[in-house]
């Protein structure tokens, strides 16, 4: 009656890792993938100029071991993201540009206020175990508080209160006041402090893979073979005494245990018989996307850096509220990537893709000049409407979710487990999380099967 | 290619009452529902000795015009709640009898506190529209608040906080800190204040139909006929230019127009081709419903009423959180409902049916002495486990959600509209509610469709 060993659904890099370790460990194995491609939030597109963009999740950073050693297995070298020159920064109606972390430009009340929050953030970090946030001495006091309100009695100086409100909520793409404080340091707390999260060098955006994310998942994907199954959403999950059902668009699979890889708020389109638990099925219900488009603009070379500027701009309310040096690890033709999410993201929906080019070229040519105006090439992606993503680029709690509902995030439901990123606790929304869910649940599902037949 | 005017899906009041108003006016329409029986969120069942069970919603009060006219429409009477005698109430350690809303035996301090925290938020109500709360002067403001969170700086007294925290969010089934203040107070405010939702005579609970919620959606179905269709899940809409079609478990349905009234959460299962405007799918993610469990208790005679009790209790923390006197118009037998919400149901949950069925038990007979250890009947309801409804009773909006998203509560998507009391300006939660969202998209669809025709 059983096929297989396990059947993973969801071919990002939680899905593809999971198979991967499976599989190299001699199990059987099967990965039913919704879309027609592998990859999942990351989305690599390769140009005739040999160059590559990531259309999704694009950078590594100092301690995500897991993409390391992925890396390393498969010989995929990385590069260091381009920081050498200046940044801008446009808020509360002024512009900056500067070098570092913070324009120092800014009034000394704004800067003495971003350096006390950021103390503070990182005092309250460490009080949080990644394993089990909900156990931190303050877990409810911060889980029944917004981002927002938090902000409100603790920036006094605007441009402050702009800057973390605006970089905080663009990391996921909802407002500040959709997200849970207790969440926001969790996320923090799982990539080591809000330093790391919230910055570039040495951080969340330190380095890129030569030949992009897609030169990891193609590897892994080529080493899978036909284990990866294209264009198969998997509609239900069965489960019973001996195994489960996965049923997609066309399939029919059978294996002892599956592995469910998706966002969270995608893995509850899946009609699951029996009912999942509880707590699980009113997680579903609970961990929302937000709206994101991340646009690659194509130069002949990376002319901003003639002039002394890093490529990196941050610009709250605008069609391009940040932007980055996207070049390969030649440095040429440029590449300028464009990052807009939460409401900017969600207004950009309503224009016409003519418009919507003309408003994010305008704003991108205010910083870096009319050269900006006219790219060899333009390359949207807008991740908001991804059916099989539910949105970018982060799944998030709103207040009460993860005290009353966190440890659901990795419990199995019998013989079905968790992963993907939200699922990790250490590098929580980044693809090093991903990998590292996707092991952890390899090893778990291998486990409990040994557990179960013992 | 279209066979029909109109398809509804959803058999819930809302469902129901939209497509007896579309019927009735001449249209030809089909109604598909997921389960084997009609009602959605209220479900009656009857016994052999006559009387009534209502294992879901059951009360009406003043001001609900809609369902007193659908009522009227159809002659079925209604019957005043039972409240005489005393209530009790088991809080911060202490026991109360009372008569009247408020224990006036608790400390003067706790009383006052109440009373201000009433009048507050009474006067906070005021300045909600209900037709647009996202455009209240303090919307963003309060939208960015928890239930809890406000709480914490408006109740200073323990009993106080007690009683006002497991109110609110007993009534919406989930944790205070999960619930937005903006959400909690335009619920209020779109049924004329505090005093109505969270009161018994002359408000939420003031009266009943005879025979129960099933009584009118029995005949509202005997008049629909072979239009409602049970046990037919819909699966995918898709629309295109001349109209919809609607495939069930096993039927396709072409219609011109669908309207989707089942609740926000299970309305996300559903797939739409093409994909739902970013600000509805948006909403799909965000309002989750919680945990109840309901429990009809019968004995030969309504014992409490002969010791002076009403039947009324409450006991946060207690796995019968709410107690009422649920008898049928003659009184006999007794019947007492017990109502257990958020985290206590939830652990009531992870109990077996004999465990759970004693701790309710003895719970009770603390309260009503040991006859109440020996029901005739004992018939409980999990609406936490209820596929169809994605848990009980209503949706909430965690915060943020109803500034950024409110507005596609009610707005129709092309050719799909939107009912369910979830989508009722007036009445949000209440049975009241969804008859009203039923009438407002059976105009709708009629409007839009002429419009569209002209």
């Amino acid at each position: 009656m059983v096929d297989l060993d396990y059947c993973v659904v969801g071919a990002g890099f939680a899905g593809l890792t999971a198979a991967l370790r499976l599989k190299q460990a001699g199990h059987s194995v099967t990965l039913l993938e919704a879309r027609d491609r592998i990859g999942g939030r990351t989305f690599t597109v390769n140009r005739d100029d040999g160059t590559w963009i990531d259309r999704g999740g694009a950078w590594i950073g100092p301690g995500q071991d897991r993409i390391d050693a992925l890396m390393e297995e498969f010989g995929i070298p990385s590069y260091k993201q381009y920081v050498d020159g200046d940044a801008m920064m446009f808020i509360d109606g002024k512009t900056y540009r500067y070098h570092g972390t913070i324009p120092m430009s800014m009034s000394p009340f704004a800067v003495a206020n971003l350096g006390v929050v950021f103390l503070e953030l990182t005092r309250m970090c460490k009080s949080i175990p990644p394993e089990a946030p909900w156990t931190a001495p303050k877990a409810h006091k911060w889980d029944q508080v917004t981002w927002a309100k938090w902000l409100d009695g603790n920036t006094l100086s605007t441009p402050a209160r702009q800057l973390l409100e605006s970089a905080v909520s663009g990391l996921y793409t909802s407002a500040a006041s959709e997200l849970s404080l207790l969440f926001c340091l969790y996320q923090m707390a799982a990539a080591g402090g809000p330093s790391f999260v919230l910055g570039v060098k040495d951080a969340a955006e330190d380095a890129r893979p030569v030949g992009g994310m897609g030169a990891i998942h193609r590897a892994v994907a080529a080493e899978l073979g036909d284990v990866v199954q294209l264009s198969q959403p998997v509609r239900s999950i069965a489960q019973d005494a001996e195994g489960v059902t996965v049923r997609s668009e066309d399939r029919v699979v059978r294996a002892r245990r599956a592995i469910v890889t998706v966002p969270i708020a995608i893995a509850s389109h899946i009609l699951y018989e029996p009912m999942l638990p509880v707590d699980r099925s009113f997680l579903h219900q609970r961990m929302p996307s937000g709206a994101v488009f991340k646009i690659a603009m194509v130069f002949d070379e990376p002319f901003w850096r003639a002039d002394g500027l890093s490529g990196q701009s941050f610009a709250p309310g605008s069609a391009a509220n940040l932007t980055i040096d996207s070049c390969t690890d030649t440095g040429s033709p440029g590449i300028l990537t464009a990052i807009t999410e939460g409401l900017e993201a969600r207004e950009l929906c309503k224009l016409s893709d003519a418009d919507r080019r003309k408003a994010v070229l305008a704003a991108v040519a205010e910083r870096f000049g009319d050269k900006a105006l006219s790219p060899l090439d333009y390359i949207e992606h807008n991740w908001t409407v991804e059916r099989y993503s539910g949105g970018g680029m982060i799944a998030h709690t709103p207040p009460g979710v993860l005290t009353e509902y966190g440890p659901a995030l990795r419990r199995p439901c019998g013989r079905i487990h968790w992963a993907g990123t939200e699922s990790s606790a250490l590098m929580y929304g980044f693809i090093d999380g991903a990998v590292r869910s996707g092991e952890r649940a390899a090893a778990e599902v291998v486990e409990h099967e040994a557990m179960a037949t013992s």
